[in-house]
């Protein structure tokens, strides 16, 4: 149903002007298909727009309020297709971001109208009932299922309006705002490059720079701290965010700028050994490499301890020497923390010193009926195998034996790794091909173990719990998989379709949700980029940026979307990119 | 040269990177020629880059300064070929956006950056040494030829820049501003349409105004009155943007917002009788039927006496009656006014309680010897025919006699018609061949006259004085006038061009400018325009909206915005215009 409106609208203008045909657009986009026209009406399946007004209908429907409309919670709306909910979706913006593109927009490679959805447009073509409104969160009343909200304008329409939701279900997907570890100046002088808004006001500080350099009155070493720019954090973001910079000042900023072009200078700074550390090392190499031919200073083991309004204080790791380096302009993109209204929600249901929302294997948040918490905002607190030990001992045991042989083990070995994702990874790292050879030593079918021997084997399994990290890629799963769980909530209710529950009886309604990584991109610059995809597959080079392209292509929420990137990617390659300081 | 910068990459680009040639971009403009690429440098005649530091080679270039990038500015910048100037531009922006696209930027039909062009990018390919300063200009200097300029930037770079720059020639071209009349509130509450800022404000403004009206809390009324947008000023660029506001509620923000669609209402306020009023009487009589049956309110007769937070107060001329109307969001249209900068300047130069500066017909300001006007910021004031008409008699009258006769005339008729355009415009209005037919009542070419026939003949000819109308038309005609005479002004020194100094002796070094109009459109929304041509010729309808795109997208600066104003209303027709609030 994606190409829907795109066909419609053509049809539609095709049949009421017929003077368009003299206009031929041809699109070539990669990686997507073709929907063919059906004339058919896109939904019919949402009824009553207001469910207060039609009670007849309408009084049955379960009410979801999601909060935030980020990777996870539009891959939840994108996802659902349960007529049977009436959702509320809050959020302080009206659109959904590709935030994976952000790095592009700061320096012009991609629009930022580009890379933008509205939920309106996201959500009118699905069968379910689905309001919107521009509004940030301030407070949830888990006891009375209710979130109050405020309107996050601030224009001569009136006061802030505050409004209150009542919840069957919520699903909180507020994401994360970047951390500053609390370092003095970071907050009032350096850039960050979590949202659309913060990668325009890049741009726009980037021209600021060149052209304030530029003016006769600034002299030399003022010149040089002017176009300094700083990047704090070595991940993909500050990676990616650098290496568009000095394509930016390298391939359009040079040719416009000559007298200052010289002065440019980019430094990385990271605090650890290495930049991009969570990936494999000869891509950390490779990047690092590249990034000395490019004349990008990259400082590792430099922990930032102050930004003043010119100058950034850094303290090298081991010798503990403070440096002082003057700058123009700083992006601070060194991880993420909590959203003070997260935080005030933690504090509620006693969730304190944590850095994110603790949720069970099934999205739920501890501690919380009917509250969901996704993406970056929450993590998953895995339950540890050893807790549970005796249990399934107990379970496995059908006939109360005190020991388990191959057969016992058998009929549970399934949901033990579905229920302990951990168990699985322990297996693949000892290269082991089922539970069953963790506990014998031989081949024979003969083994019986006691609670002690499989406490002793299983002892270990727990180490290889990890968080998931804090990507699109994890949020986008979340909400998919979520939305299932609701698509499916009675169907489920009747006929569980998950694991064994070892402390009580029965089974869970549903799977736990189970990630499934698919390879992550760390573009560059100069049409270079570094993959790791599964399996420990690393591919670097031009050939990688091709296949980044293809991939972000494909990925892109809309064919809107699709085709602004797509031809915003052929104008900067024909013409290059815009110094417009809009 | 306009093509040189796409060929040059494009070639470049497929020399780089031979996998490029896997995407196939098909463009597809109208009006546009191809220019072969040659593989020629661009330009070589800008040998001194910094005129300080090569003295030997540059101390004798003229320095030229141009404040201001607008159409008049721009205009000169592009037409200027002779690489003896060394010319500064300063102006707030870096760029040149194409005024006439900014209602359509207000409502997402063309993107902002699709209409601009960064001034470096426009002045790097040519012969003639620019540089470009970002920067305002505060004060003019006339007696020390300086001029005093401060950075426009508000950012944690530094404090206000300051510095000088002297100049031999000084060309102001900053523009006007918009008119408030001194009304009481507008500065604070209402919307402008001036710049590419502006038209992004009142683009956000509308969304705002919908999301606004979609939160649950808000009244009935209160939707009401958030969805009523005001227009002020019923000229070409209030109404058109009240046909494209107009357009995008009904084509796209309907079907996003269906629960308070029926609450948006437009109403466009007017001073005067009609609104498009400088148009011919077919075209507003049908621009006010279209807004008729489109459901915009048109009020004529309104005078806005205040706009208040939420409302705005009109007095209905003739009854005086005031009325109240509550608004959402109001776009103030009315007229322009001069800048503060240039109120200054004309207080130094006594021309104090005028609209604009005064310039005499070869657009240099009335008692400054080397300082230029043009654009908005300037207005030529007409030497009278009857301020001279003894000094003309007796320059006519070569033998002395007291009498013309028509051998006399036929030897100054040129002059006078090119000295003095308004006699040209009387006789065409009174359906007249040429100077002689006014003085003559029979063909009988042995007609002698003397001082009091031939004062009393062109009495009325200065009655056909008119002020030329503030359009981007008339700034460019003027910017490309003023270059042309600075490319020849060496030639012209030794042979003037222009015509017989009434006053003194000898010639005009140049012509005086000459306005020649093209015609005016008025974009009235639901793919019509109206379009007024020379020889009053009139044409209204769909075809009249394709004539616009054809003749804007051939008008526009580089082939950069060409391409991207001609995709961008591609995408509409196909997708519709954005909503999403950035």
């Amino acid at each position: 149903m994606s190409g829907y409106s795109f066909y419609e609208r053509a049809f539609r203008a095709f049949n009421q002007y017929p003077s368009l045909s003299k206009l031929l657009v041809v699109f070539t986009v990669s990686g997507g298909g073709v929907a063919a026209y059906s004339g058919a009406q896109p939904s019919g399946g949402a009824v009553c727009a207001d469910s207060s007004s039609v009670r007849g209908i309408c009084e049955k429907k379960k009410k979801v309020v999601v909060l935030g409309t980020g990777w996870a919670g539009v891959s939840f709306l994108k996802t659902l297709n349960n007529p049977s909910y009436d959702v509320h979706v809050v959020s302080p913006h009206n659109y959904f971001a590709f935030t994976p593109l952000l790095p592009s927009v700061t320096c012009g490679n991609v629009e930022a109208r580009s890379i933008v959805e509205p939920i309106r447009s996201i959500t009118k073509k699905k069968n379910v009932d689905v309001q919107f409104r521009e509004a940030v969160c301030f407070k949830i009343d888990a006891g009375n299922k209710k979130v109050y909200c405020r309107s996050s304008q601030d224009t001569n329409l009136g006061g802030k309006e505050e409004f209150g939701i009542d919840y069957d279900y919520l699903i909180v997907a507020m994401g994360a705002k970047s951390n500053t570890f609390n370092t003095p100046g970071v907050e009032e002088n350096a850039h960050f490059l979590k949202g659309v808004e913060d990668a325009l006001k890049i741009r726009q500080s980037v021209i600021d720079c060149f052209e304030r350099a530029s003016l006769p009155s600034v002299s030399e070493e003022e010149k040089k701290r002017i176009l300094h720019f700083v990047v704090v954090g070595g991940g993909p973001t500050g990676v990616e965010f650098a290496a568009e910079l000095h394509d930016f000042v390298i391939e359009d900023l040079s040719n416009l700028y000559p007298a200052v072009k010289d002065n440019a200078k980019i430094t990385l700074l990271e605090a650890g050994d290495h930049i991009l550390n969570m990936f494999d090392k000869r891509i950390t190499t490779f990047a690092e490499e590249k990034f000395q031919r490019d004349g990008i200073n990259v400082k590792t083991g430099s922990m930032v301890i102050k930004v003043a309004d010119k100058e950034i204080s850094t303290k090298v790791r081991g010798s503990g020497q403070v440096e002082n380096l003057p700058y123009g302009m700083v992006v601070w993109s060194a991880g993420i923390g909590p959203r003070p209204e997260v935080v005030d929600f933690m504090k509620q249901i006693g969730q304190t010193n944590r850095r994110a929302l603790a949720t069970d294997e099934w999205l739920r948040v501890e501690g919380c009926d009917d509250i969901y918490a996704l993406g970056d905002c929450a993590t998953i607190n895995q339950r540890r195998v050893m807790e549970d030990i005796a249990l399934i001992f107990s379970k496995a045991d059908k006939n109360k034996s005190g020991t388990l042989n191959i057969k016992d083990f058998q009929e549970v070995v399934d949901d033990i790794c579905e229920r302990y994702p951990q168990v699985e990874l322990y297996l693949k790292k000892k290269q082991m091909k089922n539970i069953v050879d963790l506990l014998k030593d031989s081949k024979d079918q003969s083994v019986e173990v006691d609670i002690e021997t499989f406490k002793s084997a299983l002892s270990e399994v727990d180490s290889q719990m990890k968080n998931l990290p804090a990507t699109a890629q994890v949020a986008a799963q979340q909400g998919a998989y979520l939305a299932n769980c609701f698509n499916r909530m009675e169907e489920c209710e009747k006929y569980p379709e998950g694991p064994l529950r070892f402390r009580t009886v029965g089974r869970h309604r549903f799977r736990p949700f189970s990630y499934k990584h698919l390879g992550q991109f760390a573009p560059l610059g100069g049409e270079q980029a570094a993959a790791q995809l599964p399996g420990d597959w690393v591919s670097i080079g031009h050939s990688t940026q091709w296949l980044w392209y293809s991939v972000y292509a494909s990925k892109l929420v809309s064919w809107r979307t699709r085709v602004l990137v797509v031809s915003d990617w052929g104008r900067r390659f024909i013409f290059g990119r815009d110094s417009s300081r809009i």
